[in-house]
Parts: C-alpha cells; sequence; structure tokens
C-alpha cells in the first residue's frame, strides 16, 4: 500500500508535518526574545518564601533556554543558611561579600549518612568547588552582614537532594525537583500523581 | 586458536590491564588533590604576555579537573581588549567592576563574516549571555579603571575561533588551541606536527 494514497495517513503525515513546524518556530521564538544583557540591579530577586534568603537566575534553562550551565546570584542574611544538600552536577562558588561557613562532608564516610562535616570558613574574595554527591551548606554565621555568592552549575535542570540532618541516610535525602525557583516554570505531571494514588 | 594460550597475546593483554590500572590511579589521584577551597588574592593571575590582560582560573579542566564547567576572573586595563572571537559552547559574563563596552555580531548576517558588531555598553553589576557561535568582543572604553568580570563556559575544553576583524571570514577564524592560559597543560601532539611536515 502506497501511505501517500491514503487518506488517513496524509492526514497524520499533514499533523506531524504542522506539529514540527510550529515547534521549531517556538524554539527560534523563545531563543530570539531570550534577554541577553541585563542589568542585575532591575532583575526581581525573590525570597521563594525562604526565610533570610534571596534568590537571582542571571542565566537559567528555564528563563533563559541555559542548556549546559546556569549562573544564579543568591544572597543569605545573617543566621540563615542553604539546606543541608547533595547533587550530581559541577558547583562552583564564588563569595562575593560577607563571611560564612561551609559545611561540607565527604562522601567516601564509611557510614550511609553524611556525618559530621567539615567546617570551611569562606569570605569575600574566595572561591570553592563542590565535588559532585557530597553534601554540603552554607551557613551565614555572620552577625550582621549579608552573605551574597554566585553560583554556577552544570547540567540544568537542577535536581537537588535534601537532608534534615548530618545523620539522616544518603537514600533517605528528599529529591527537590524542580528547585523552587524553577517551580513556576516546570508543570506537574498530573498523570504521574494520578497512577501514584491508584 | 586460544588467545590465552598464545605469549605475546598474554603479554599483550598484561600491558593494556597495567595501563588501565595505572590510569584509574591517577584519575583518584589528581582528583583528591584538587584543591577545591580558595582566597583568590593569592591565586597567582598571569597576562600570558597579553598587553593589559590578567586572567585566573578559578575552577578549569586542566587545572583542577572540571568536566562541565569552567570559571574564570579577567581583568582588562583601560584601553585594551579581547580578540574578536566565537566559540560553541555557553558563556555568561558577570561585570564586577568597571564599564566596557561589548562588541557583539550576530550570526544571521547575511555575509560570510561578522559584519558591524552592535556596540553593548556593559558596567559593573551587570550581566551578559553570550550565544554560541556569535563573535564579539570585550574592550574596556573607560579612561581609567580596570574593568573586572567573571566568565563561565561550559563544555571544557575551551576551543575558540578568532578574527583578525569584524569584515574577516567566519571560514578564516583562526582556531586557537589550546587557549594561552591553559598552554601550560596540554602537551602539543607531535605525531600530527610530524604527519603535517611530509
Amino acid at each position: 500500500m502506497n501511505p501517500f494514497k491514503s487518506p488517513t495517513l496524509l492526514l497524520l503525515l499533514h499533523i506531524i508535518f504542522f506539529f514540527l513546524i510550529s515547534s521549531s518556530i517556538n524554539i527560534i521564538g523563545s531563543s530570539t526574545t531570550t534577554p541577553k544583557f541585563r542589568n542585575i540591579s532591575e532583575i526581581p530577586q525573590n525570597s521563594y518564601g525562604i526565610t533570610g534568603y534571596s534568590h537571582i537566575t542571571l542565566a537559567g534553562l528555564y528563563a533563559h533556554g541555559m542548556k549546559e550551565v546556569e549562573v544564579w546570584l543568591q544572597t543569605i542574611a545573617p543566621g540563615c543558611h542553604t539546606p543541608i544538600h547533595r547533587h550530581d552536577c559541577e558547583e562552583v562558588l564564588v563569595i562575593l561579600k560577607g563571611t560564612a561557613t561551609l559545611f561540607f562532608a565527604s562522601n567516601s564516610h564509611p557510614s550511609d549518612f553524611p556525618g559530621n562535616p567539615h567546617r570551611i570558613p569562606v569570605f569575600q574574595n574566595s572561591t570553592f568547588i563542590v565535588p559532585d554527591n557530597h553534601p554540603h551548606q552554607m551557613w551565614n554565621t555572620h552577625e550582621h552582614e549579608d552573605l551574597q555568592f554566585l553560583v554556577v552549575i552544570s547540567r540544568p535542570p537542577f535536581k537537588v537532594f535534601v537532608y534534615d540532618d548530618w545523620f539522616m541516610p544518603h537514600t533517605e535525602a528528599k529529591l527537590e525537583f524542580p528547585i523552587v525557583w524553577d517551580k513556576g516554570f516546570v508543570q506537574p505531571d498530573i498523570s504521574k500523581d494520578h497512577h501514584h494514588d491508584l
């Protein structure tokens, strides 16, 4: 049978063709409208409901179409901190302002939990390469000063496992995906939730 | 023929096995000795012979074993500039100090050369996502102030094509690999040069 002689198949081919064309237009469209240059002071910052936290995505997968790296600017108020977390992407931190303590556990600990972390004092004009899958936590231990740092991560989207404490087993750390600042972009997978309820 | 009964093949298998084992030891060794935390003020900066230029690799493939991203801190003196260049990796710039002009050509120019570039004024606390394969050049147009910025690139090693001017055909732009600050790490491929001479 020649598929080009069947009206049903021809209709199907038209639908596929239309879908491909409209996808390409979308891709091209979103790429050309991506803002390339921005004044950071004019980018809205958001705490996403986290006390003493501020996040700005300078370059992100969902916000700007990045495929290989993301760059964030984060500020943590005195006494506040990130959760204890690990991820399997590369991460580089560059401290722009303030002083803090980076808690950092080796992933070669003989137990199946992070254990007591190292305490690394970090300060303005210092940099840290976070090895993948090593649980860590940034804590602004200064009494008065904000801590501000750039975060570079590879291989977006960012998938992070969060620990309640340093003695929580690695296998119980909770996957946070999408991360809070990407939640507005990513639609929840309703079919999966539904399947879970059955 | 059973290869395990041939002394030559057995010797060959031994050599391959020894090579594999020693490579893994090297990989593990270099990973554990990578410096994770550094005071940027204590990292030596180098001009690599380029007038008015300073480069520090905060996180790099050759220097720190990065596989997916590199982060650099670069300073350009007043009146100095990068070459006109393009690359096919992602790049994000974050301006930390100074003001400058970023010259930037679209890659959808109808000709086969970059053509007259856009001039984008950049300043402290601004950020720019450089679209891949778009020729660009950072020029410190300020009379007195240094320009300092962070560069984030994806997919190291960094391979860059350099143009003499904005009207040089894309096909004539010269591949710079390894880039000047990686030259000390990468051994020239002597066999290829030799082959070229024949």
